[in-house]
């Protein structure tokens, strides 16, 4: 045990995921924090809501710039948020005249926002990846053994036979069905946040759309009026990952079923036991289980977040934190376990 | 109090929705079994799966059935769901020689998933009228106060000042995603559920494809492979609900906040107190946060049902009927609060 | 389907409990809560807060009186909790010059607060009872099959012989434990809340504590401070409902499993089958289960209901209607359904 | 953002607990494991189960151990739990003639449980002392303020006057009757998990309960039956840390709400903003909300953790990996930050 598995050395070779992990690391968050900053000085000097001079100031010194971590987590502690202080330290960085243009017009949310989103894409893109390799797999199984007799069990009795591409398709259309899902979200979902301190950009004038839209192209996302305290698109996704871990629970669930009952099933790679030397444990089953029912309980508080108070709610926007990264790489574990379950089917049905 | 607010004659007053509420008496629920019975009757006579003597017999039977609710009361004690003994006494009513005719090659969950669609969809229908009148509602509110001064709250303390069209455009703006949504989804939510004892429709052979899909035109569904032990088309259902309760509560929270406050918004219809008569309680800002994180808590129920157990979990199949109905109205209740609401609104901003 | 299961004429026959159902009726409701009132002005009378006569007045009128329900239901419409309108008419009930005596010093929370603890006493004494039942059942079936051998089971697959009764000792174990809980947190349940507008009773001066005793000892609670704003004594209810349907869903998923192997175990009674005739399912097994997922999902809420602000959160408490009855009767029916499963045992081990 | 705030080298700072994160540490835990297994071959060797030269070679061996941790996370990925890689490798270490009495009779869950119960020992205690500070603290501020008016707040209206030290009676109160619950549970929670493969201890014949006896006392842990499927102990602990989590979520909302309003309370110590310097932000207050709505949420997985399959339940079990030692650091940081909360209170009502 330790805080959280999926930051665990040893848990986290079942329960985690390092390529949606290291998204979440602290070095990942910043560095799409001085994406940011670096896009917007960018986008400000071209519309003119800066100098041409702060805009290359600002460039050149994001690119040698090194966080004092110890000072940011104090400032966290006390803020509330890291970008203050960041803000602050990029500003000495810069230094003098261009330090006021850092950050111009902006404010936390919009950073930390941002900064979530340019994240979650790339780790969105190997979900995506792993769940087409889900689909694959899973129609492997079926082309393979989809003729062969099944016993159907319904309320978890025999009731007719079957067969194994019946069952097979159980568990491979809901991966279809996400995949479409994911797609009619995307846009909703990768979009910039800028709102400045209340969501209206009130110091760009008549140039905040021109800035906001060269900001999000240069960050490869969608151009949207600020979200900031509409949560929705998040609280979506996360219900989108609870689906997926859902549908892989589904699977794992059965498998260890087929497994309890003996025959109609064989697997390679069991887990073995400190006690009994002979059991084959299904464990990859068992975890899938585990992170469907954990990320069913988590969405809950995803939604809870809705309830985001005014323009800005520190504890709903907290709660975020708390949640979604972990629901994040629970469903990336997920998938990866499920596309190795069933690679260790070595026979199905009969 | 009482077991549900929703079903209680006092507390529905506030908390309920009669119009959502009616599609899931007992009487609905049989209506649309009965629907789906005679559908399905006429669909195999026309295919030639029955005869065409005893499809007449069987629609001819339905239209004057009434069933006897002590003894399906009891059916669902001993079976765990109502369709055995519904369907009996329905063989029963047609006698001989078309009774065996009835339900044929249907199973229990057939007609249960497929009436509970079948009142979903005038539900959702209520549910989606009502969230067109929260945006004309909060349309017009924009258009008479919507350049009125408004200040900005952020971390609940005042930001700077913004407009009132900001702050209401952070009310309207999700719920017409919310739009979008249910118009992406709805093709999956309103399939006919029709795979027989494990799916496989195994007693109408090679004239299943047709007899569902006859099947499902006559209802008025969209046809698909049947989704017995599939749920998320349900889960995703769910968690749009609570995405729509979830946007009111915040705008619920909003403006108890401002009448918290006291000098931005003017409610007429405040609720009195039984100690203190001079008070004006927001009340149904109240419920509208009461509502969302109902729903956001009942979420996380839904998806735990997504770990489905092979062809029929009798476990997580009950568990959706424990808590669909109460997200269907509570978030119909919570869309007619919220217009309530924003017609008590006579001012707002300064 | 119904709103709620729990008060539909049909599916409560498998998942309601009629006993712990009724507590929360609409006329249980009001009945505890013109119990509060008369206590109160009998306390009252005594301690000389109102009028002998005022007593004698009221206490007359409550025995005669029957409140007008649809203008209740306005109320709580419009006010969000039935009493103001209760007490209008109650007062007009007792009519001039003691109308005014009634509800003396008391507020809306205090009528609905302790109407709720007079009520879920009951429930909890028939709990306790089924508690108890299901103790003696297992005990029963320790006594008959205990010394037989049962294959251990360890992550669903086979471990070691065991016994029987090593099975139910991991059964009953925890229902005693859950025995000694409700013990230890009765005191902290069952207390009397009275504080008035704002908790301090300000209107009976020094005469308060005298009064709330009175009160208190009237109907056979606790004194205590108010509790208004402090929801810990519910929350802990909560989870202690939770704990003991979470153990019965352990009950209900090893007898589903059992069965579902098929040779340690042999159920009478199982559920029918619309499709297959020859099938016997474990319905009420999974029922437990189903219950077991609904409460724990439930308690999360609750448990966000702890976050009350301020004197009165009308958000909050709302959330707790629509939760607790729930979660009460949920348990009842485990504890009926378990009991009934435990009976239909006719074998098990070998 | 990190996969989980309460390991983030920044967000920990706000969110965190060093002292209590630490005992879920893999060190700690490895730690905590190997104590057992000294402490199991002790008690073995001393009641003969074991030869003497084994329990003294054990012992020795453990003191210079060093796991190959590597492998550990291998093992894990492969057993779904370290400890069969970890007996394996302190067998090494042992080596002949003794290594076969390394962990003898016991089994992975043995290990791991009571590792658990060790770590969360001192992890409550650091709980329970911070809970005491705030009792000691919130007695301050009434003593310092209690007898200033507030404004009683109902349904966030302005309600009558009250006192300060009403107000702070309800933060306080139920904080005090946590000290009681955790007092009442501890001997159900701090006791040693000690069954073999099946909980029957079959390896030890009679000496089972003399070993298990002197295991428990070699740890200070109570002596107790295995309860290896039986976790109510964990889930009921779970809600009391929800509960302590909740009633502090009440307090930074009071406090939040206070500081909105303005004038009745003083604070020290706000939250910057990076874009508007004027800002104080009650972070600490928000973060409390937060944290609060996080472990509410959380409870419902560790009750959904109750339905635990047979023997073992892999998917269960790990299931409370994932979410008990996050609620527990979680508690230990609310506790943390409303301690320092209630000492920036500067001034409280008028």
């Amino acid at each position: 045990m330790t805080v959280s598995p999926f930051d665990h050395p040893l848990l986290s070779g079942l329960l985690g995921d390092e390529e949606a992990a290291r998204h979440f690391s602290v070095e990942a968050d910043i560095a799409a924090m001085l994406i940011f900053e670096r896009a917007l000085a960018e986008a400000e000097a071209e519309e003119g809501v800066i100098s041409r001079d702060a805009g290359v100031a600002i460039v050149k010194a994001l690119a040698m710039f090194r966080p004092d971590t110890a000072k940011l987590r104090d400032g966290v502690a006390k803020d509330g948020v890291v970008v203050p202080e960041l803000a602050r330290q990029i500003k000495a960085a810069v230094g003098e005249p261009h330090g006021a243009s850092v950050h111009f017009g902006a404010t936390s949310q919009d950073v930390v926002d941002t900064s979530l989103v340019l994240r979650l894409r790339p780790a969105v893109e190997h979900i995506s990846l792993l769940l087409s390799e889900n689909v694959v797999r899973l129609t492997s199984l079926e082309e393979e053994f989809g003729s062969r007799a099944l016993m159907a069990m319904t309320r978890m009795q025999p009731a007719i036979p079957m067969t194994v591409g019946d069952r097979i398709a159980s568990w491979r259309s809901p991966l279809e069905r996400h995949q479409q899902r994911l797609e009619e979200q995307s846009s909703r979902l990768f979009a910039v946040q800028f709102g400045g301190a209340a969501g209206t950009l009130e110091k760009l004038g008549d140039k905040a759309p021109a800035v906001r839209a060269a900001l999000a192209a240069k960050l490869g996302l969608g151009d949207a009026p600020q979200w900031h305290s509409q949560r929705d698109a998040l609280a979506e996704f996360a219900a989108w990952l609870s689906l997926v871990t859902g549908s892989l629970g589904k699977f794992g669930q059965d498998v260890a079923l087929l497994a309890y009952g003996g025959t109609e099933i064989r697997l390679s790679g069991g887990g073995g036991s400190s006690a009994m030397p002979h059991k084959q444990n299904p464990v990859k089953a068992e975890a899938l289980v585990a992170l469907a029912r954990f990320n069913a309980t988590q969405l809950a508080g995803m939604h809870q977040a809705l309830v985001h108070e005014q323009e800005r709610s520190g504890a709903a926007w907290t709660l975020e934190w708390l949640i979604l990264p972990q629901m994040v790489v629970a469903t990336a574990a997920a998938l990866r376990l499920s596309a190795e379950l069933a690679g260790q089917i070595e026979s199905l049905g009969r």
